[in-house]
């Protein structure tokens, strides 16, 4: 039988997401075969994570300072607002290098289901940053699922008394999304903005 | 964007098996939003594996102690061997608590295709195990995957100039298995090797 050090550690890794109990079984034995090739880094690199990074009490972000690099920055445009589910959205955004302001992460998505209620999201701390002023647009950046929608919708309700251009993501055909794959929804989505050829 | 220390966490833990980058990063994400629920003991789990277990280096599992639990009972009887691919089948084994003996794992399997050769296993200390004398009975516990009896056949024919008894797992129909369900091969294992009715 494994010892309980193995377990304890299965099941630490088993309650990853997208790790059931049999892949982190998995795992810990890849690990304990590679312990200089994969365990020795991974335990490394979560001793950096868990000792060097904090929550950026701005906007959200993870970071291994408080206000996080993006927040800190100045040539980054104060005056414009991306409101985000996750830190991953704000990754996702910034790797893009697309979006030239700062963030605001939610840390989740309204959910009747999973019971997530307004108070369990960051919502009060983003509607005074946008009542302190200063910002000009608000970019609602939420998935475009039902709970993303019904988050964003919720916002827009809560920011719409204040004197900023309130904006969200353009819904339609993926880059390189082919008609005939795609689902009715995106499809009516598509159609329903469609723009004129220029 | 994602600061480096998280980015070599992500890589750290894409390198698992089952984990893939977009999971890794998923998973790092969860750990970052549970710190302490998630983070702390993955740390701590890691830790401990890290520090206290030990590779046994009479039969190849891994424990806290050298000999590991096993080797040093003396309640399991020494006379039995089994002799199994990976230290997962060994623990697997030994959850079903049917198999009174020892163990021997080989850390892997003869593959072609892996590059994988006698001398890269745990073989040459298994025949000195079996040459030291003590033992009545082999039993080869292989995965029934070609590569798995690929290696027992070798193995067998290493072993077979000692004067011990060689079995092997039996192969057929798995419990609750439908013949409806069940490939060609077991099938034709399980008519090859079936029994008189008792």
């Amino acid at each position: 039988m494994a010892s309980p050090e193995i377990e304890t550690l299965t099941q630490a890794l088993a309650r990853l997401p997208g790790l059931g109990p049999r892949s982190a079984r998995r795992a810990v034995l890849h690990l304990l075969k590679k312990r200089e090739a994969a365990m020795a880094p991974l335990l490394r690199a979560l001793e950096a994570v868990n000792e060097r990074l904090v929550t950026c009490h701005v906007c959200g972000n993870v970071d291994t300072t408080d206000p996080c690099t993006i927040c800190a920055d100045p040539r980054r445009d104060a005056r414009l607002l991306c409101v985000v589910e996750e830190v991953a959205d704000l990754w996702a955004l910034d790797r893009a290098r697309l979006f030239p302001g700062r963030f605001h992460v939610l840390g989740g998505r309204l959910s009747a289901l999973e019971g997530v209620r307004p108070e369990d999201l960051a919502i009060d701390s983003l509607i005074r940053r946008v009542a302190a002023g200063g910002i000009d647009e608000v970019v609602l950046a939420m998935n475009a699922t039902l709970e993303g929608q019904t988050t964003a919708h919720y916002i827009a309700e809560r920011i719409e008394s204040f004197p900023v251009r309130l904006t969200q993501l353009a819904h339609g055909l993926p880059v390189g999304g082919e008609l005939d794959y795609l689902d009715e929804g995106t499809l009516a989505q598509a159609l329903r903005a469609r723009r004129p050829v220029s």
